[in-house]
Parts: C-alpha cells; sequence; structure tokens
C-alpha cells in the first residue's frame, strides 16, 4: 500500500486492517460526507470531507499510540477506531444528528450496530483481522481512557479537525500544535495527561476552537442553512417511504437530490443558496430561561404560532434554540507542581472561555428575507423577547 | 458585501457585477462541480470545487485589469468572464467534455448560448448592469487580447488552479508566483507579454503544470475512474430520457445518483472506488501511430472485439487513448534583449518539457481485477501494442 | 524601484520615501538587529531581523492609511513613521532596552533626537521630501490617533511580529488575520475602533500574544540569556570608552566581538550557548511583594549578596526580576451594540488573560550549572521565597 | 532532550552523540554563519543560518536512514555526518570558499583535518560515543554510497536547503516532495536510487533548484555583494595578521567588524548595501573562449588594466567570471522499466536544464555607480566581449 497524500499531514501510511477497511462501503461513504455540511455556504473552499479527517484522525491514532508504546493488539483497535470513528454519521454530519437522536436514540458515536453486523463488509475486515467490533465500537463511544484519546476532552478528533478546517476555510485560526500535544500525551491512573509545563499547550486547544466557534462553526449563514435543512429533512421523512435506517445511511448527494425532488422550496433554496434571513438574533440575556431550555416540540409550537400570526406557511419561520454551549476540554488533565489537575483547576482561561461561550450563544428566527420584519415582531412577542442586541450586519 | 474569505488567496471583494451574478443559479451550481472530478479518488482531500476556483480566477482578473489601466467598462466585462469562464462546464468538468462536444459539437468555454438566453438569471444580470453578454462570452472563449488572459497561455485561468489544486492536494508542486506573473504582464500590440527579465517566470508555470501533470492530473486512478465515468454517462444517455441539453446543465452529485440509478455497477463502482484495473499501459513507442490517432468510433469498436475475444461484456473492458499533448504556455511572450519572443525560442526548457509531456503519454486498457491478463493479452493483439513497459505498481 | 519579496507579506512595494529612507545607514543597521534576539538559542530559526519587520509594518501602515482614507500628506508621515519605528533600538533589541533608559532616560520609541539631527541622511531624506521629522517622531512615540495604530493598543506594529515571529520560529500560534484587523479598523472621535462584529478578532491579537509569550517570548533560555548579556553590558560600558551614545547604535555583530574581547567569560558563553542554569524560579506566589517590586540596585545587591554566601564572583550570579505585566491590547476598542466599548468591556477573556499573565509571572536567579544547589539556597533566603513550584524540566 | 522546534520540519529530536556535538563551538559557530551570505540583501528575510539547515539535514538524514534499514553503528555515523557536513565552511559559506581553497587546497567538506583534531571538542565526543571521526569525515566528502546521501546527486542536504531557502526568502518556488524522495530511495548495487515511478520526483529536484537557481541564488546583487567581499578579505588577509586557518574559523560578525576596521570603504559599503554597480552583463555568446576560462590570476590582471585605463583605483573594479555551471542532479539514478537508469537518460529535462543553466551564465563587471559607462566601456575592450544583452533593469 503507497501512503496517500494528505493536505494536512502530508503522508499517511496505512497498517493492513486500514487497508482492508478503506476499500469498504462504510468508509467509502464518507468521501461523500462534508466535514464541515453548511459552512461551505459562506466559506466557500470548505469542501473537505469526513472522508479524510477520518485518514486524519488515524494518522494522529497512530502516532499517539507508537508514542504511549501499547501492546500491538489494543494499538491496533485504537487506529481501527480512529479511522472508522464518524462512520455513524448521517448525511450532512451534525446537521442531522439531533434528528436521527429523535428516532432512533442514537448519537453518531454510538455504532455498535453497524460494525457488529455481520453482513456489513465493515464488520466482516474487523472479523478477518481477528478484531473486536464491540471494543471498536466502545472505544468509538470514548469509553475507558483510551476510548478518551478517540472521543474526549484530548483527543486526536479535535487535534485534526481544527488544523483541517483552518486550511481548507482558508482562517488562520485553527492552528495548533499537534505534534507537541501527542508527545507530551501520557497514561497516568489510566487517565490521559499532559506532562508539565503544558497548561498552554492544552489551553491552546481551547483557544483555537473557541476563535474556531466565533469565525466559522457558529457563524449565522451555515446555522441557517442548517436549520433549514433540518425542517427540509423532517418533511423528506415524513413525506417518503425513507424510515430512519436508510435516511441515516444516505450521502449528502442522495439526500440534497432528494431534498430537490420533495421538498422542492426548500431543496433548491440549500442549493443555490438562497437562504432565509435572521428576524431575530437575540442574546442570552434577552431571551427568557423557559424559552432557553425549550424543547423541540416547544420550538416548533413556537414556529406554528408565529406562522399563524402573520398568515405565512409554518415552513416559512423557523425557530432555532441552541443547546446551552458546553466546554469538554476543561476537563482535560494537566500535570502542574507534580500533580495531575485538571486544566479548569489549573489555568485562568478556562473559566471565562466558558463565559465567551455563553456571551456568543444566539436565539435565531429565520424567515424569507421580505417577511422579517414582521415575523421578527411577531417571534418576539411569542417567545418573550427584550432588548436584544442590534444585527451586526 | 463583505469580503469573501478564500483558502488561497485570503480575501476576495466582489463588485457589484459579480455580487449580483453570485446569486444566479449559474454560478451557485458550480458549488457542485469538482475542480478535479476523479482525482479525489488517489488524493483524498481534493474535493475543491469550480466556485471557489471561479472566485479566485475573479480575483487575479481584478488585480490583473487594476495594473493594466484599462477602461472601467472593459475592467467591469473581463471581471465578469473571469467569475463565469467555467460556468459552461457539465457535471464532473472536463470528464464529460468530450462526450458533450460529440453531441453538442461545443466545448466548455463556448457558452454565448448561455449567456445570451434572456431566460436566464446570469444574462439578466449581465443586462441590468449595462453589460454586453456576448461581450463576455467572447472574452471567455479567449477571444482578442484579453480574451486571452482569461484563456490563453498565460492566462489567470491556470494562474489560480495551479495553486488552488496543489492546496487542495497537499502536493508541494503547484506553487507559482502568480503576484509577479500578474505585475510584469502588460499588452503591446495587442499581445499580452511578460516583461523583460521574466523568462524564469515564464517557465515557472510550465514547469509547475509538468510536474502537476506528472503528479497529479495525470495519475492513472483518476483516468480509470475518468474513462468508467465517460461509457457510464453514454449509457446514462441512452436508458434515460435526459437529453444532453438536460445533462450538460447536471450537478455532479445529480449525475452520481443517477448512473447508481441507471447504470447501476458502474455507479456504485464509482462511488465506492472499486475500480477497474489496467490491462495495458503502453507508451507511444509501443503503440502503433494508427492506434494513437484512433478515433472515438474506433476506440469503441476497439473494446468490443477485445471484449468479444474474451466473452465480456463490452461495458467490462474500457480503451483510453488521450490525444497528443500541447503545450500552450510555449506560445506566451516575453520580452527579452528589447523584444518581444515566443517562450518556446526564449527558453531551453519548452522543447523539453513538450518532450516529457509526449514520454508521459500512455495509452490504457482497464477491466474488473480478476480479467487482468486475458484482457491485456487481448488488447495487445487487437490494438497492435509491442514492448510496452512494465507498471510501475 | 521593484516590489521586495518578502517571506510573510509577498510583495512590498516602496513610495519614494520609503525608497530613499531605505538606503540610509540607520535603516539598513536594522539588517542587523534580530527581532527576537536572544530567542533563536532556544528556536534555532528565529534569525529575522527587524529590518524586515520594519518592512512588513511599512506594508501593513500603507494598506491601513490606503483603507482610512485620509490625506496623502498625512499618510506619507505614517507610512515613514512605521518604516522607522525600530531604528531606536540598541542592539540586541529589547535586551538592551533597560540598560539604555538607566543612563539616557530614553525608550526606543522616543527617537526625535535621531531623525532630527541634520547631520543624518536619514533626516536628510525626510526634509528632502517635506516631512516633518518631528511629526514622525511623535507617531512612532504613540501620539494621536495615528501614532496609536503605529505604537498602541491596535497597532500595525504587533500584526506583524505576531505573524513574523510565528513564521521564523516554526510555532503554529501567532497567527492572526491582519487582512481582516486592518479593513475592519477606522477611526471615531479621533480613536481607532473595530467595527460591529469584531470582539473576536480584536480578542484573537491577545490569544495569539498570550499564547507567543507563553512557547516563545518567556522561555527561560531567552531570558537566561538576556539577562546574562545584560550584565556583560553594564561591565563592557564599565570596561571600555564606548559611550552610551555610541553603545545604543551598535550592531548586534559589533556588540557580541565587543563582548568577547570584553568580558570574555560571558561572551564565550553567549556565543557558543554555554548558559547558566535556573538555581530558582518562583511564581508571584512565593516572593514577597517588596522582592517583586525590587528596583535596579535592589536586584544588584542581592546577587551581590548571594555571591558573597557562596564565595562566588557577583557576575556568576544573575537575579531576574521581570516588571508587572500589562496587557495593552486590553484598551483597544471595539463597536459592540452600536457604541464604542472597550476591549476589557466587551470581552469575557480579557480579565483571565491578564490573570494568566500573572500566573506565568517568575522570578529567576541563574549560575553556572555546577552551583545551582547552593545559589538557589542562598537566593531563597536573600530575597524571601517560600515554597515555589518545582521546576518543570 | 526535548525535541527542537524548526520551521521546516516541525520538530527534531536528536540522539546522544547528536545532542553533544552540538553543544561544541564547532557547531555552535554554524549559528553565525548565515545559510544565504549576501542573498539577504535582495531577499531581505533570508537570514536564516547553516545551524538551523544543518539541524535540517540531520532531521532527513536520520528519517532516510530508518528507512534504508542499515546497522545502528553506520546509521549513527551518517547522522553525525549529516549534522557536521557544514562545519567546514569558512565566513559567508560560498563566498570565501573559493579564496580558502587558493590558499589552503581545501574544500568545505574536506574537513578531516577539524574532525581529527584531539584538540578539539567534536572530536573528543566523536570518540566518547565510539565513532570514528575519520569515517565521518570520508561521509561528508561524499564518499562510498552513504556518502552521496549527505553529498552527491541526491543528497539530503539540498533536500533540506531548496525548502528551508523557500521558507525564508518567500518564493514559492523550491518546494520539493522530500517526504516521498526520502520514502523512494534504496540502494541498490551500492548506489542510491530511486525506485521505479520516480523519475518526476527526482526531475522536481532539478526543477526546484534551476528556478531557485534562476530567482534567487544567482541573483546579480548578491553576487555583486559576493564579489566585493571576497575582494575586501583578500585586502584582511594582507592587511592584517589573520593567518588562513584563523580566518576560515571566524563567524560572519567576526568578519564583517574585522572588515569594517581594516578595509573600511569596501566594509562599510557591504554593511550597509551600497553595492557597486553592473557595468557590463554578458552571456556566454558574448564573451571569448578564453575569458569564459579565465584563471583567478587573469580576473586581477583584468581588473588592473581596467582601472588603469579609467584611472581608478584597482579596488574599485571587480570583475567576476563564474564557472561553468555543472548539474551534478543529473547523474542521480532512477529504476525505469525494470532497470537502473541515469536521470539524465531517463529524462527529457535534464539536457535543456543544462542548456538553461549555460545559458542564465553571466560575466559581470562591477564599479562604482558613478563610472559604470566608463568602465563598462574599457572592460569590453580589455575583455573582448561584444554584443551582449540589454541589462534587464
Amino acid at each position: 500500500m503507497k501512503p496517500i497524500r494528505d493536505s494536512v499531514h502530508e503522508y499517511i501510511t496505512l497498517d493492513p486492517v486500514a487497508t482492508d477497511l478503506l476499500d469498504t462501503p462504510t468508509v467509502q461513504r464518507l468521501r461523500h460526507i462534508k466535514q464541515l455540511s453548511t459552512v461551505r455556504l459562506v466559506f466557500p473552499a470548505a469542501n473537505h470531507t469526513r472522508f479524510e479527517h477520518s485518514l486524519g484522525v488515524y494518522h494522529l491514532a497512530s502516532e499517539l499510540v507508537a508514542h504511549l508504546d501499547i501492546d500491538a493488539d489494543t494499538a491496533t483497535h485504537v487506529r481501527a477506531a480512529a479511522l472508522l470513528h464518524d462512520v455513524g454519521h448521517g448525511p450532512y454530519g451534525h446537521q442531522t444528528e439531533r434528528l436521527i437522536h429523535r428516532r432512533t436514540g442514537q448519537d453518531h458515536d454510538e455504532i455498535a450496530w453497524l460494525l457488529t453486523d455481520p453482513e456489513r463488509p465493515v464488520c466482516q475486515v474487523l472479523e478477518r483481522h481477528d478484531l473486536d467490533p464491540e471494543r471498536v465500537a466502545a472505544l468509538i463511544d470514548g469509553q475507558g481512557p483510551l476510548g478518551s484519546l478517540i472521543s474526549g476532552e484530548l483527543d486526536v478528533d479535535r487535534m485534526d479537525y481544527l488544523v483541517r478546517d483552518a486550511h481548507h476555510t482558508g482562517v488562520p485560526y485553527g492552528t495548533i500544535d499537534h505534534g507537541r500535544l501527542i508527545r507530551e500525551l501520557r497514561l497516568e491512573d489510566d487517565e490521559p495527561v499532559l506532562s508539565a509545563g503544558n497548561v498552554a499547550t492544552a489551553e491552546s486547544l481551547l483557544l483555537a476552537r473557541s476563535l474556531m466557534n466565533a469565525i466559522v462553526y457558529r457563524h449565522h449563514v451555515p446555522r441557517v442553512a442548517g436549520a433549514m435543512l433540518e425542517r427540509a429533512c423532517e418533511q423528506y421523512l415524513d413525506r417518503t417511504e425513507t424510515d430512519i435506517e436508510g435516511f441515516r445511511r444516505l450521502s449528502d448527494h442522495d439526500l440534497l437530490v432528494g431534498l430537490c425532488e420533495t421538498v422542492p422550496e426548500l431543496g433548491r433554496r440549500i442549493e443555490h443558496r438562497d437562504l432565509y434571513k435572521r428576524a431575530v438574533w437575540a442574546d442570552r440575556g434577552s431571551v427568557p430561561a423557559g424559552t432557553v431550555d425549550a424543547s423541540y416540540d416547544d420550538e416548533r409550537a413556537a414556529e406554528s404560532e408565529i406562522a399563524d400570526c402573520v398568515n405565512l406557511d409554518s415552513e416559512q419561520v423557523i425557530v432555532d434554540i441552541p443547546d446551552r454551549p458546553t466546554l469538554k476540554e476543561s476537563e482535560s488533565r494537566v500535570i502542574v507542581n507534580g500533580t495531575s489537575q485538571r486544566l479548569e483547576d489549573a489555568s485562568e482561561l478556562v473559566g471565562s472561555l466558558r463565559a465567551t461561550e455563553r456571551a456568543r450563544w444566539r436565539l435565531g428566527v429565520y424567515c424569507p428575507p421580505e417577511y422579517r420584519d414582521v415575523v421578527g415582531s411577531a417571534a418576539r412577542d411569542v417567545l418573550g423577547i427584550r432588548g436584544e442586541e442590534l444585527l451586526s450586519q
């Protein structure tokens, strides 16, 4: 097997298990799932996919297990888990994750159902190489100390995506020192911990993610498009015979073609970037606590109520209330003065980054541009919003 | 309009015409045409699209017209032509170009039919801004000295794609100094010419393209996949009611979904990278002159004959005979010793780059891996191939 | 004048004033002052100079004044100030700044004495082009709204050095979006302010500097070498006839050759990186307040006392007590909700970055490695240090 | 030993021998020898040193020996040779090489005299680690198959410098794929050879060097400054008591300070970039064969004769006749069609690159700008130059 040329890590060399896994439809499908889904609508070069990201995570995991000096069998499981860590994603990745969770109760990293299915080539490849699919699935789900290196506070997943997303969007903010992070990581009492002198190294991961959140991941255009996509997917599932098991295995292009046929108004708008606009964009201080914690059903009910007020179809009003932000990296551990501490306790920055994420939280209400004023006014009434900031645009 | 962040040029700022053109379905469709079609099958990060490439070409054209100091009306036409230069591409870009040409007689840069159609928003935008669609189409077709800056020997198209393709594939070879190229270009006697002291600058464009050809553009894996795609498209057009006008306006994903439905064996193989392998890979010295210049019909006849010899469907054998290579850049002009010369005459390298391209020419015959030996042997007989090099793999 | 190729900004084009200033000995001397003085001892590639940095600051200032649309005469003064902003540095830049200040009362950005001296070509060039040297000096000193763009909270100086220092050290942390910073800056009520939507852009400058501080600028090896250099310079001035006016115009190499001759032990150690080691490395919590605020004379007295305790020459013990850290960028202003606010008030991060800088403060005592234990023990007694952290090495 | 951060290779980790070698004055001195000597006068950011270059060559050699799987003792010798390969350079590297060769008969890679001197720490370190200094010196001199990987047709020296010089000058031309080169190299019949499919990889090295020659290495400004420096050094040796053994161990700064004292006119001009200009710049076709092959003494005699004609000091006229260009890489070997061939025979490009180098050859005559016309005219007479090209500036 020749090394694979990558835009971030130069060359990635695969072990025999990974070589065979790569040829399965389950992994090849990731070529057709964009890493940043609707972000490309504002950063046009952000068309990279979960396929090359998965190769990148595999590469970093390979370096990490070589450095940690764990046994060969465990290392092979960890590398396989790294390569497969995103195969559970539905079309458009995180944008369909809530919908799939509502209908299946599963997140994208709960994939024992997929890896242990003996009908699937991915399961067959694992077993042919004497790997335990359940164990690989558990690692992907973040279980155990090694699982937390795949999906945890200090994992190879985010080490790859921060750098890769920066490279492909063109923003200068996601740059972290993954070489140093990997070299300085070790396992202590079954927990990953950064060795002494690395508080700033750990902070750099949080800072990079904070800036990428502000500039890229939480940009309002991808949020509007993502909310439109989620509504369109609900209608697509209602209007076609596709069941949720079939839906979650679609590719981005399968879904986009399907939406254009079945939900043509929203489908066309997403395909041609003819998006709804923000009628409301409200910060935490302007939104009643009850609204912040609204359930999915509450959101839909509010949409209908707003649409009714202004005589629009409920499809033409979207209420988008994000979850309260989390800061998983704050739990990562680092050696300070000879003992392992939570980064949160060792760093002055963690608290304020949490406050920053909170300050950046926004509730959005979106609609066709011609209805912004009336929808905005109705939405403020229905949702109880008072005194929000001016839109910066 | 806010500047757009690009992975290559940092920020791209649009004039009012470009801002409006960007929102037309004709330009938005380019988001769904990959720049390097099947190259992503060997360079997994090569998922960039003709949309961001078109923005990049627009950016370089803007810098160039500012530097050349031409009149505002002409400059606006040139910038619009740069933004629109690729809208004539069919799905999968160059991979369907021969097929579309066979059925319409048109290349992708002959697009007066598209730009002058008053039904299309792209035409309406041009006219609303007092631009002449015919004039824009002529520039895209490379007519006149300014047309040759869009599509010619020394054009902004290749200045963008060489750098962008390198950035997104991750290879270190496409790096050229577009800042210097643009600054040193001027019009003299209605011809673009590089000012004195720039022979090496001009050569660098050819060298970059030569290395990108060898490593990226002419890699055998994308060629195999591209040939499979072209055959599949022929069958798709035969088996469905899609006419060629509808076909050429499809997006990559429309086509891939269509192929998976209509030509399932080839469609699935392309989607999951389960490709044919090379049964023959022959250089110029091994191939009779008559075969080198085989017509499309000759190629198809040879496929049938080979397939018959070994009892396979003709769909399972693909004969792929590329055109003789050209070296358009050799015509570019540069000032040497006070007078304008063709690069070919000023540079020792041009002749050998032409010979290098010739030496890299390969005829390929592809088939499912299990039939390589029998197909190879039959193909050598049918095509008269003698003494080709060993495959390097 | 041809554009100058730069490692960070690609091409830098000079106006006629800058072209002439560049040829003066005052500016050419900056070729011989390293940007990061002793940092190269731990990041070996950090050999860039204040010459290319000054060109970079000139370039950003040119872009900024073009964007701000101020009058041509003022713009020329601002550009000249940008190019000249560092000519007041002594040899080894910041490492000799305290020493020069003690003997002249001047900082490196107080340079009216230099620019207005009619004997100097730099003054002659300014006057020949009808520029006012006093006005240029005032801009360099940060006076007025435009001065604050050269030397202030949000200045082009740090926009260049963060990116350049990252490029040449090889660390991935100094990356900021200077294109966006410059585009979003405007003058309002005679103050530079970032337009709405740019809190994160402003924060990115602080975050970049914070990480560069932690990893590069405050690394203990350059600090040890810098402290050795300062002591050696004091002795050089005592032992030779060089006066302070001559001293401050030396180049790095003049000084290094001089030290090797006059203060051979320290000179040789600096030249061959045979450095003292840390005997004490104490954080704020371990150091009595009186010691934190020790004067220069107090520091020297402590050195002598420690050296006496252990029978060493006072030259063999160095006490290094940094100033309390500042966070100048926190004063920068940004539009939030329609009004101009201090970044400190608009951002949750500023307070914690200040705390982070405070937490990173360290008092150091350095000596030849063989005396670490005895010097450390004596120094803790003399300076009243209790319970410092373990050294991370 | 912690890994060292590098601007090109991210992290470089040293083995115990290298760690100890690094601390010797012989290696530390390389911090004070610039990699590109006078190139910084036209590319201001090109201040990188032979110290970080040597670390980079060490790094690539480490990767190469790991890949080649040779015995541990040999590998240690190769790595040591890589780190030490440039310690034989005099001040200003290649610019003093001819002068040193005239007086000692030695090139910079003949350094047995230095490595085997038991008085020197570098020899002591080698012997303490059971390495044979003679064997290390032979590797540096390019002897044997492994020596040719340090200094040969396909060596790690040029793999590092092409990339590093591009990074620090800011030009986009030196980019080669060193990862692939190292992976594809193997030893066959005691010769380094690139495995099949790598003609273009081998060509890329030549192309990169050809463009770097044209744009950077052979730029006329560094050539003028280099010729001035060589003349100044001759006078410095005549006027001081420094012998050639002392001279060749100087650092750049020692020499520059010495020149400013001893040869003040030339020294000052070099320090402040107040350079001579080209009075003649003649290509091969304009120069008689006898002049092309002029000896050092012939050159000096011509200078005197020209100076006499126009009543100048001979110090004010410099005749600079470069050697005929070589193309060492053309001897590198690559597998084509199953057998090892010289690149020259496998590639169409090599011959034309040789012709290109020949076409770029220029004889220069330099003098203070005010004498350009008279010196040019006299020089054409004395040297027999006819019909040269116009200067491009």
